[in-house]
C-alpha cells in the first residue's frame, strides 16, 4: 500500500481516545482561533456576495455560518467559513509548509458534525487528525508546489477537510481513501490571486471539495486510491518534485500540529517580532510615546521586501506596513483589528512614528526575531531582542493570548454572548453535540 | 490587455444576431448531443449517489437536472448535468486538443437560462461563445497540458462554463474577465482518475465552478484579471509550454466549433472508423453475418493500444474492444447503448465474429481511417475503406444521424415525449424560454 492509502488508514483508524492529551489541546486552540476569525470575518461585505450566491441556492438550514447569524446547507456553510477564516489573512499558519490548516479542515469537520449531531470530542479528534494529514501532505510538496505558484491552501487544504469529515461521517480505510481521491482531484488555487477575494475562496473551496469528497465517498463513489502517488497522481501532475517519506515519518509519533502558529496580531506575519518588541518598550517603567525621537529596527529582509510601506493609506497597507504595526504597537500596546481602523491609519501620533522608523536588513537575523531600538528626546535608547516571535512554534501564544484575542474579534459581533461561548470553547471535548454552539 | 481580456471581451460583446448561422447551428447540434447522453446518463446508479448529497443539501428547485425528473439549485444542477454528460464518454469531443467542450459549458448554460428564463436563442449564442472561449484556451494549452496529466475538460472547462453562464447573466468585459479569474482558479482534474466516478466529476465540477464564477463576479466578487497570462498564472502554474496566440488567432472569423466532433456510436473514439465500415459491409447485397468466416481490420497504432480486447466481459469493456464493437455492428447494424449491453456482450453469434477478427496495425493509417475485410465461407472477401471516421470534422454526423442518437439514448427514459422534444431542440432559437423545456 502506499502513502495515500497509509494516510487514509491514519485518519479512519486513529482512536480519539489514543490522541496525547497536548494534541487535542492544540486542536481545540485551533479551533477557538479559526472562530474568532471566521466571527470577525462574517461582517466582511465580501462575505454578503457569496452568502446572496446562496441565498438564490437556497439549501437546508442545517449548518451554520459562523457569526452570520444563519444557517445553509453543509457544503454552503463549509465554503463560507472557510472563506471567511482566512478572508483577514490572521488565521493559523503551518510554519514548516506556509499551508493554513484550519481554514479548510474546521469547516468541513464543524458542517459534517453538524449533520451528524456530533459531540465535541468527535470534532475535536477529527479536526485533529485532518489537520495531521494535511500538514503531512503539504511536508510532501513544499516547498516545489507552492514555489511553482500553487497556493498551498486550496489544493493541500482539500485532504485536512476530506479526513476531518470523512472521519465524522465514519469512513473507513478503505473508503477514506476514496475520499481523498475525490477530494484530491479537486485540488485548485493559484498564488496569481493573491490580493483579491480568490486567495481566502481557495480555502472555502478546499473546505466544500472536502466535505462533498466525504459525503460522496461515503455513499460509495469510486475515485482513484493513489491520488498521491499514482501515475497520474498529485505528486506527478502538481508538483515539480515530491518526497512522500516526509508524509509518513513518524506518523502517529511527532505531531505536525506543535508547528502551527497561532498569529496573535492582525498583520503580516513578518511584522511580528517588531511589534512583540514594540510592545515591550512601551512597557518598559517610564516610557512615554510622546517624547519618541527615533526608531530603529534590525530585522531578516523578508520584512522589508514585504512590508517597507511608511505612508499606508488603508487598513490593508497598514496590515503589511511594518513602519505602521510598530508605531501602533508603541502607542496602544497592540496590532489587533482596532489599530488598523482608518482612524488609527490616519492619526498623526501614529503618522509621526511611522515616519521615524528607519529599517536594517541583517540577512543573519531568523524570520521570527528582531532587535528594536527606541531613541528618547533625551538621547537615552531603549533596546529590546525578540528571538521567537509570539505566535512562532518555538514561543506559541498562551492560552490567555488567544483567549484575548478571541474577545477582541467576536465581541463586535456577539457582544456580551462572546465570554460565556469562549467558556464552552475551552471545554469542547464535553459539550454533548456542536449544534448551535456557535451562533 | 492580455489574452483573459480579450477572450472575456469577445464573449461579452460579441452580439448574437451577429453570429454566424453555420455556427449557432453547431451549437444547437452540441447542446442535442449533449442533452441526449445526459438524460440517458440520468438513469445511471452514479447519478443517484450525487443526487443523494443534493437530497441532504436541499436548494431551491430552479434548475433541471435533465432526465432525472428534479428541480434543485443552480449550481448543483450544473454539477449533476455536467457529470451525466460525460458519464458516458458519450459527449462531443474537440478533435484537436481532446477536451469535451459541451459537458462543462451547456449545464452552466442551461442553468444560467433557467434562472433568467432566458430565450433558446441567447442559450445557444451563449453556449457558441463558451464552446468558443473554451476551445481557444484549450489550443494554447495542448498537448503539453494534457500530456502531464491534466483532464482538460476538468480544468480548461471552467471557462466555457463561465463564459457561458456570464453571458446569460450579462457581464460585461471587465466582469467576464474577473469572472475568468474566479472560474480558472479553480481548474481542477487530474488523469488519475480516469475509469473512475471522478473523470465525469471533473466536468462537473467544471460546470459549476464556472457558474458560481459568473455569480460571484455579477456581484462584484474581486479576482485576477489575468488569471491566464499572469506570472502566478495558468499558464506559468497549469503547463510546461503554452502559446497563447493559438487562443486569439482568427478570432470571430475561424470558429472551433467546427473542430467538435458528435460521436455517432457509444463507444471508444477510435473504434469508430471499423464500426463505419463494418456497417457498409453489412449493407452489401446478399451480405450474411453467419457466412463470415474471417475478419480483418488494418488500423491506426492507438486501435490496439486501446481496444485490443477480444474477450470482453462486461459492457464497459465492450465499449473499448473493437473486435465487439466490429462484431455488434456487422449483426445488428449499429453500436448504440443497445450493442453494449450484457445480452449482447454475451452472445454466442458476437462472440465467433470476435474470435474472428485480426488486426493488422499501420502507422500510415490515420486515426479517423481504415480498412475492414470480411472474409465470407465461400471464400469471397469484401472490403471497405473508410477515409474520415463518421463524427470526426471531416465527415461531421447529419442531423438525422443526431436525431437518431438523440432518440436512441432519451426514448428509454422520455418515451413518446422523446420525438416532441426533439422537435422543439432543433428550434431552440424559436423558444421563448428554456424553462421547463426538458423534463
Amino acid at each position: 500500500m502506499g502513502v495515500t492509502h497509509d494516510l487514509a488508514r491514519f485518519a479512519a483508524e486513529t482512536r480519539t481516545d489514543a490522541l496525547p492529551d497536548g494534541v487535542v489541546h492544540a486542536a481545540k486552540r485551533a479551533a477557538i482561533n479559526a472562530l474568532a476569525v471566521a466571527v470577525f470575518s462574517a461582517r466582511d461585505p465580501a462575505l454578503r456576495i457569496l452568502l446572496d450566491v446562496f441565498a438564490e441556492e437556497g439549501g437546508a438550514p442545517r449548518a451554520t455560518v459562523w457569526g452570520a447569524g444563519l444557517r445553509t446547507s453543509p457544503t454552503n456553510a463549509a465554503l463560507a467559513n472557510g472563506f471567511a477564516a482566512h478572508l483577514e489573512d490572521y488565521d493559523d499558519t503551518h510554519f514548516p509548509t506556509l499551508v493554513h490548516l484550519s481554514a479548510p479542515a474546521l469547516p468541513a469537520a464543524w458542517a459534517a458534525a453538524e449533520a451528524a449531531e456530533a459531540s465535541g470530542r468527535d470534532l475535536l479528534g477529527a479536526l485533529a487528525l485532518g489537520i495531521e494529514v494535511c500538514s503531512r501532505v503539504c511536508l510532501a510538496f513544499h516547498p516545489w508546489h507552492y514555489d511553482e505558484g500553487w497556493h498551498i491552501t486550496g489544493t493541500m487544504g482539500v485532504f485536512g477537510a476530506a479526513a476531518a469529515a470523512g472521519r465524522l461521517l465514519g469512513l473507513d480505510a478503505r473508503s477514506m481513501a476514496r475520499a481523498f481521491g475525490i477530494a484530491g482531484t479537486q485540488a485548485a488555487g493559484v498564488r496569481e490571486g493573491f490580493g483579491t477575494m480568490t486567495k481566502p475562496l481557495h480555502a472555502g473551496r478546499a473546505a466544500q471539495a472536502g466535505l462533498t469528497a466525504a459525503l460522496l465517498a461515503a455513499d460509495g463513489f469510486t475515485a482513484p486510491e493513489a491520488i498521491l502517488e499514482g501515475r497520474r497522481g498529485l505528486g506527478a501532475v502538481l508538483s515539480p518534485e515530491v518526497d512522500f517519506s516526509r508524509a509518513t515519518a513518524a506518523l502517529g509519533e511527532r505531531w505536525e500540529i506543535f508547528q502551527d502558529g497561532l498569529k496573535p496580531y492582525a498583520c503580516c506575519l513578518v511584522t511580528h517580532p517588531a511589534i512583540d518588541a514594540a510592545i515591550a518598550i512601551r512597557l518598559r517603567p517610564g516610557f512615554d510615546a510622546g517624547s519618541v525621537a527615533a526608531i530603529e529596527a534590525v530585522v531578516n529582509p523578508l520584512v522589508p521586501e514585504l512590508t517597507h510601506r511608511p505612508e499606508p493609506r488603508t487598513g490593508l497597507e497598514a496590515k503589511f506596513s511594518v513602519q505602521h504595526c510598530i508605531a501602533a504597537a508603541l502607542l496602544q500596546g497592540a496590532a489587533y483589528p482596532a489599530q488598523f481602523e482608518a482612524a488609527v491609519v490616519g492619526d498623526d501620533g501614529v503618522d509621526r512614528l511611522r515616519r521615524a522608523t528607519r529599517l536594517t536588513v541583517d540577512a543573519s537575523m531568523p524570520e521570527d526575531a528582531c532587535v528594536l531600538r527606541v531613541g528618547l528626546r533625551d538621547g537615552t535608547w531603549l533596546e529590546e531582542r525578540v528571538e521567537h516571535a509570539t505566535g512562532s512554534p518555538r514561543n506559541p501564544i498562551s492560552d490567555e493570548r488567544l483567549s484575548a484575542k478571541f474577545l477582541a474579534l467576536t465581541r463586535p459581533s456577539l457582544g456580551e454572548a462572546a465570554g460565556p461561548l469562549l467558556e464552552r470553547l475551552w471545554r469542547l471535548e464535553t459539550e454533548p453535540s456542536v449544534l448551535g454552539l456557535v451562533p
